[in-house]
């Protein structure tokens, strides 16, 4: 898929495999090092080790460092390094959380000065109403899109796919993360509906990633692929945990939006650093003196005795059917606006050239409409998002039989009110300008989430619906001795659960509502409004986080749709690719050029041979290429030259050991797999936008012609402009590799003969990686164990085998279209669902046992009669009923 | 080994491959059942397919079957199977509960009322108080005894198990259900302290068990292994929400407890039933009258303003460690007191023979200490579970600068106050006094659960440490205008779900407590001595769930502790065994019948060739054995005899002819993988117990001296004693054989020679079943990885290949052995940990190497020369740095 492969290469995405069964361990690696330092003694120390820092740094502080090294390995050792990086999570976190926070609030606290402040001219007003968010928007647009375009956006989809196993480049560094903190402080402090859970998501991953590469420097730290999945999972938590002080609600999120599988032993990490941070959060209030002592952010005071009636059920149960389908027409419309801004070529065109016109444009209107004065005053414009979730979880009533007059509006709650008209229209006009607003100014490419946005308008929404309840039963619902009013607020809470656990597709907003509010009370109607509002939006529409995803085109597995029974029947072998291109072990180098030519899989099935095709382990794409690079490269060819020269008898001695010098270097030029080596670092460090199929430039300068057509677009075979071309390449290689001792004597004719030459010998894989045992599947495989294993394992693609011969292979593509239900690949075996039930009884058996008996047959050349026919031949699984 | 093997007999469980990579799929059980019922067309109907079983039911109220059918077959195409599933789990599962409650509260008041009427006279009163418990518990134990002993004890370590991918047999039956309703009814109806909580979730997954098999006679459901799986994970879910009212808790609680890797796609379902369960669970409390509305169990009224003191966290975290420490101490003592018993071979020979006596003496004990005008009095003996936690969690401060005359006990508080001592005391006789009468309760063979008690214990420490803070500061800490008194019974919440929570290794116990009591204002305390108590106790002892796994040897894989890093360093190669059978594809019946001599593993791996040794695949013991069977039966030796007699040369057709007849009857005799077949089935029909390595009894029947001799403990020779007892055998056989021809007229010595020149045969794969792709591993695998893809997957073995070839053998024991620290196993190659990177630099990637080579050098037989010698070997691998 030619969009896909663009879409990776613009998002600059690797695939690791994450649980995959071989990768160049941290053994391998450490012994790799160990071997190249001791033959690089005295050449450039390596960061990593503080001892040999220290040699540099002998400066006047070098003992207190010594010292503080010390100290340090002292307390990791006594106390856990895990505890210690989970600590220091959790304590930035809180940190970075509440100064935003702060700052948040001083630049809301400035327009509403602002605005106060000109309340004699109503022009003057709107400017400054206008102008401040709109400049804040634009700066943070342009500051971003600077310094860090990954920092747009919320960020889950994209921790989601990294704790996938897929590295994103650029996407846990430290320029994002400056990036997307000032950008996000920005953008919140513009007053815009937009959130700030989503985006803690990512700054809490980047922080993981920097302070995980900040502790590696003192030496305590054990580098590993998986730890620091589980780092960044519990960072994930963290990041929902200590931005609405919600610990449990945090982890309980953070697992359902970014995890498949989730592993139970990180479930503690996650506790403890989000309690942590959630805790250190809510004492920096208190110390500030805004709070007496911690208590939640959006303290509810909602009677405990008697939280709500029997007979209100069908209230909550209908606030979460409505807010199922609001949530799903939510994701629809903020994918459809994403959608309609890059269709339309001329206004994307317009808008492309002015990156800064469509934040600055959006951010126009929506501050216009809100305008106080203006709109405004229909849907409590003056309030901030903040303020207008506290009072909506207000515990009074406003409407009383639906006079508003009788009731007294106290300090914020002013705005709800307004003289012309009751408080039901206020609510509505509120939730439909929000909802519209809410998710076009989500697709603003700044740092921004939409579930606070969101969450917002849900509890509006739920205020409607309990206002209007307290209006229909004035003096309560139930009938005994005690009059028990219905409390709207309490509509509020379930609301705000509802709609934003409908968007995210998740329960656990049930549980952030209860630490956002400090009561607990409303439980079961919150469980059931967020059961009812999950059940109909992920009927509907995919989860936001999910739609961005399919918007970004990540490399991510969709998820098996609730009670699709027949993703069992569709098997493996439905779904497979049958015509693979493999690599056999005694192959030609012009059987690997053709393979190379005819295929783009990124890893190769090696078969001992064409006959048995028994499968015997994966090579890299980038392997084969090194191998082809390395037989055809000139320095190979001057080494033949000189060897013919100077002595025909010693030729081939010569020969096999250059060949060894040169696999040497090629495999020391070829970081082969760069992102298994140190699993973090190539997301943390800037490398190079190269694309993946083609080999490293450092092999390429010195390959030949046959090679080089490789990597050409149309060309098979060498032709004269190649040699033209590769004339012109030549003299400016002799240039550079001056060091040689013999010059390149040899005429283009002479070289395209010693290649051909070179290419018909037989191919030498011992300098070849090569993972000994990929992932093997069976052809009964079910669709939904597939699913399983690929989401567990993090694959990638998997070889189809039936005893130990190579029949297929799934990659995650197939399966993706397999979920998705479009089939109609090119490659593809398209079968419907259910056709191997549909077959006839011997199908399946009989290829197998055909197999097996080809195998035995070919290796003990036994003389079996087999008259008895066909009907034996399934014998062995369908018994006749004896 | 020993012992492991007979605690597996003895509990009959075994192995299925829960996302094993070939199972028997349902397709292929489908092909196989469609293919018999076309040839026993009018054999007796199958029960699964409504339509036959209402041709044999046609009474009068066929049609309305027929009708009902129909109804429930729309239902279920419209509202999805698994809703009504779940719904149906909760609904039944909270009428059991509360049933039980109810049940459980008339029993408490019958024995209250009973005391209570003999107050003329202390003996009576004793006898009555004393006989009540000591019968029902008596009756309890014994009543599951005989109906079902797998229901004895908490059921959460065999659900672990269970979910695991093992099948325990029995564990999931009607007959265990009754018995564990009735048994949990009674025991916990005698007051002693005793939980609910472990054996409601073995209730629920029973229910579920047995409604998903009820469910599957209307044919609407899709039996599948996975599925079956998820919805006994919700049903732990369920089990947990409608014992405690408490959803969230409830899902996040049996997660904790019974997963190793959680699938989020399943969070749904247990939310759903866990939430549809506790609300009918108090919807009937409502109806009954017990209670307004639908509250908290045990609602708590603190005060919402200011819950706590910043500055009392230091008083939470105390409780969190001494938790901690007390819950290690409880799962040490609870062990303690198991091994004692077993230990103690007079006591242990006398309590066996008279299997009642021992829960009738720890009751008489138990129920002698707690006589309320006995001892009872320092120690509130006469409340209940339920009033203990109610009158703990109590919102007033019992003790006033320690004079507790000044307050005034309102009745059941009552209890706590002794005329002649205060209430510390009574708090501290009570804890001391509870703590080991509920490690040795839980030790009682009747069904009952730990995690009640230890949060009545942990609720009594917690208010202990809340009295004394109270009567510390009595005006309360914080200094300002308003004077915050401190809520013992806010102590007393955080102490229950810190013990708790300890005891467990769970930090959802903080969800259960906010749950329990209706109120979240004390989470950050809660959530801080959880997190310490869980530390403490985690780095002390393994939970108490891991303990009975551990006491009761089942087949799990132990957790990987926090931070063992060394654990990222210990590879495959390090632990796997080298020396393992195999079998190869050209190999004779003779060695399969050393191979099955040899060793007692339960899959062998089948190789090409021994010089080769690429895998194909891994063929089953069991399967290898029918192989064998039917390679020396005696139908095919009299077939052989006849063909013989009647014509020497249509031999050769007819044997072969012969032999498919044979084997195929000899597949259909045995159930080759009766656990794949139909996943849940085997939990819950009842299947006679027999040794998993011996073949099935329809098959030894017919089997020859030869294989007999596998069979038996020493033989590895037929010898004379042997031939004497076939002829014994063989003179029953006769008769039974009736049908056949010819008459068996072999000597013993013919056979013996027709089976000596059978076994010389070359064996005949095609009619045995083969997994085509078994899992695989390579020799650089960590062991954390392999840890990770043994607990995701379920496996029980992997195979550990290079290149194709077969290099050892990981299963679950070496990998438990490994991690358990203890490496000193039979055939385990032992190694330090990191000796791998001890290892001189070239010599894995060498071996690699060598073997690749090897395999090629076969292939193509070029003469490469190779002068450069070993030098040139691990260049491919290590750079030398040019």
């Amino acid at each position: 898929m030619a969009s896909e492969s663009e879409a990776q290469r613009a998002l600059q995405y690797e695939q690791t495999l994450m649980y995959g069964r071989y990768t160049q361990d941290l053994g391998t690696f450490a012994k790799d090092e160990a071997a190249r330092l001791r033959l690089q003694e005295g050449d450039t120390p390596r960061p990593r080790r503080p001892s040999e820092l220290l040699e540099y740094s002998q400066g006047r502080c070098a003992p207190c460092r010594v010292c503080a090294l010390q100290c340090q390995r002292f307390l990791i050792s006594k106390v856990g390094e895990d505890w210690v990086f989970l600590i220091l999570l959790g304590l930035v976190m809180a940190l970075v959380s509440w100064a935003m926070d702060f700052a948040i609030a001083t630049c809301l606290q400035a327009q509403k000065w602002m605005y106060g402040g000109l309340d004699t001219n109503v022009l003057l007003q709107y400017m400054a109403w206008v102008t401040y968010p709109t400049v804040l928007i634009t700066f943070s647009a342009g500051f971003t899109q600077i310094l860090a375009p990954q920092a747009v956006g919320s960020g889950i989809p994209e921790m989601k796919t990294i704790l996938r196993g897929v590295v994103l480049k650029e996407y846990l560094t430290l320029k994002t993360f400056v990036a997307k903190v000032i950008g996000l402080t920005c953008a919140l402090g513009s007053g815009m509906p937009l959130g700030k859970e989503g985006p803690f998501v990512h700054i809490a991953s980047m922080c993981a990633a920097l302070l995980s590469r900040f502790l590696s420097l003192f030496g305590g730290f054990y580098e590993n692929e998986a730890r620091n999945i589980e780092m960044l999972a519990a960072a994930c938590a963290v990041g929902v945990g200590c931005c609405f002080a919600a610990p449990i609600g945090g982890v309980l999120f953070s697992i359902e939006v970014t995890s498949t599988f989730f592993a139970v032993r990180n479930y503690w990490r996650g506790f403890f650093a989000a309690t942590f941070s959630a805790f250190i959060f809510r004492v920096l209030a208190v110390w500030n003196k805004d709070e007496e002592t911690i208590t939640a952010l959006f303290k509810t005071r909602f009677r405990l005795d008697f939280p709500f009636d029997l007979q209100e059920l069908p209230a909550f149960a209908v606030i979460g059917i409505a807010s199922g389908f609001g949530g799903a027409l939510f994701v629809y419309l903020n994918r459809k606006i994403v959608q309609f801004m890059r269709r339309q070529k001329t206004i994307n065109r317009f808008l492309m050239k002015k990156r800064l016109l469509f934040p600055a444009l959006v951010t126009l209107i929506i501050s216009t409409l809100t305008f106080p004065p203006g709109f405004g005053q229909f849907m409590a414009g003056q309030l901030t998002q903040k303020d207008t979730l506290v009072t909506l979880f207000d515990n009074q009533t406003w409407a009383k039989q639906g006079i508003n007059d009788e009731f007294e509006y106290l300090g914020i709650l002013e705005a709800w009110r307004h003289p012309r008209s009751n408080v039901f229209v206020t609510l509505v006009v509120f939730i439909l300008m929000k909802f519209w607003m809410s998710a076009l100014a989500t697709t603003i490419p700044v740092p921004c989430g939409a579930f606070m946005p969101v969450f917002v308008i849900g509890a509006a929404f739920g205020r409607l619906v309990g206002e209007s309840m307290a209006a229909w039963f004035p003096d309560g619902i139930h009938t005994d001795s005690n009059i028990y009013r219905i409390v709207p607020g309490g509509y509020a809470v379930v609301g705000a659960a509802a709609l934003s656990g409908a968007v995210t597709h998740t329960v656990s907003t049930a549980v952030i509502v209860f630490e956002l509010t400090g009561q607990i009370s409303h439980i079961l109607p919150v469980m059931i409004a967020v059961i009812l509002a999950n059940a109909v939006a992920q009927s509907l529409q995919p989860s936001l986080y999910d739609s961005i995803i399919r918007i970004k085109k990540l490399p991510y597995l969709p998820e098996l749709g609730w009670g699709h029974h027949e993703k069992y029947n569709v098997r493996v072998e439905d779904i497979m690719v049958r015509d693979i291109r493999y690599v056999t072990l005694n192959c030609k180098y012009r059987d690997l050029q053709q393979v190379l030519h005819s295929t783009k899989m990124k890893n190769l099935p090696l078969v001992e041979s064409a006959e048995s095709m028994i499968l015997l382990g994966s090579i890299e794409r980038a392997q084969v290429g090194a191998l082809l690079s390395s037989q055809l490269s000139p320095q190979r060819r001057l080494m033949a030259l000189r060897q013919k020269v100077l002595s025909e008898d010693g030729h081939r001695l010569s020969d096999s050991s250059i060949r060894f010098q040169i696999s040497t270097e090629t495999s020391s030029g070829t970081p082969a797999r760069p992102a298994l080596r140190k699993p973090l670092k190539p997301a943390l460090k800037r490398v190079p936008s190269s694309p993946p199929d083609s080999p490293p430039a450092g092999s390429t300068d010195h390959t030949g012609i046959a090679l080089k057509s490789l990597f050409c677009a149309n060309a098979a075979e060498p032709t004269e402009a190649h040699a033209t071309a590769y004339h012109k390449a030549k003299r400016v290689r002799i240039s550079i590799v001056e060091e040689m001792i013999l010059g390149d004597k040899m005429t283009p004719a002479e070289i395209l003969e010693w290649e051909e030459q070179q290419l018909d010998q037989v191919v030498d894989f011992s300098s070849a990686k090569i993972d000994p045992a990929p992932f093997q599947l069976v052809e009964h495989t079910s669709l939904h164990k597939t699913h399983t294993i690929f989401s567990l394992l993090g694959l990638d693609h998997a070889f189809v085998t039936s005893i130990g011969r190579l029949v297929g292979m799934v990659s995650l593509k197939e399966l993706r279209k397999a979920i998705e239900g479009s089939l109609t690949g090119k490659g593809v075996k398209v079968r419907p669902p259910l056709a191997s039930f549909r077959d006839s009884t011997a199908s399946a058996t009989e290829a197998d046992t055909t197999a097996l008996r080809q195998l035995w047959d070919r290796h003990q050349h036994h003389h079996m009669p087999r008259e008895a026919g066909p009907g034996g031949e399934d014998d062995d699984d369908t018994p006749k009923g004896e």
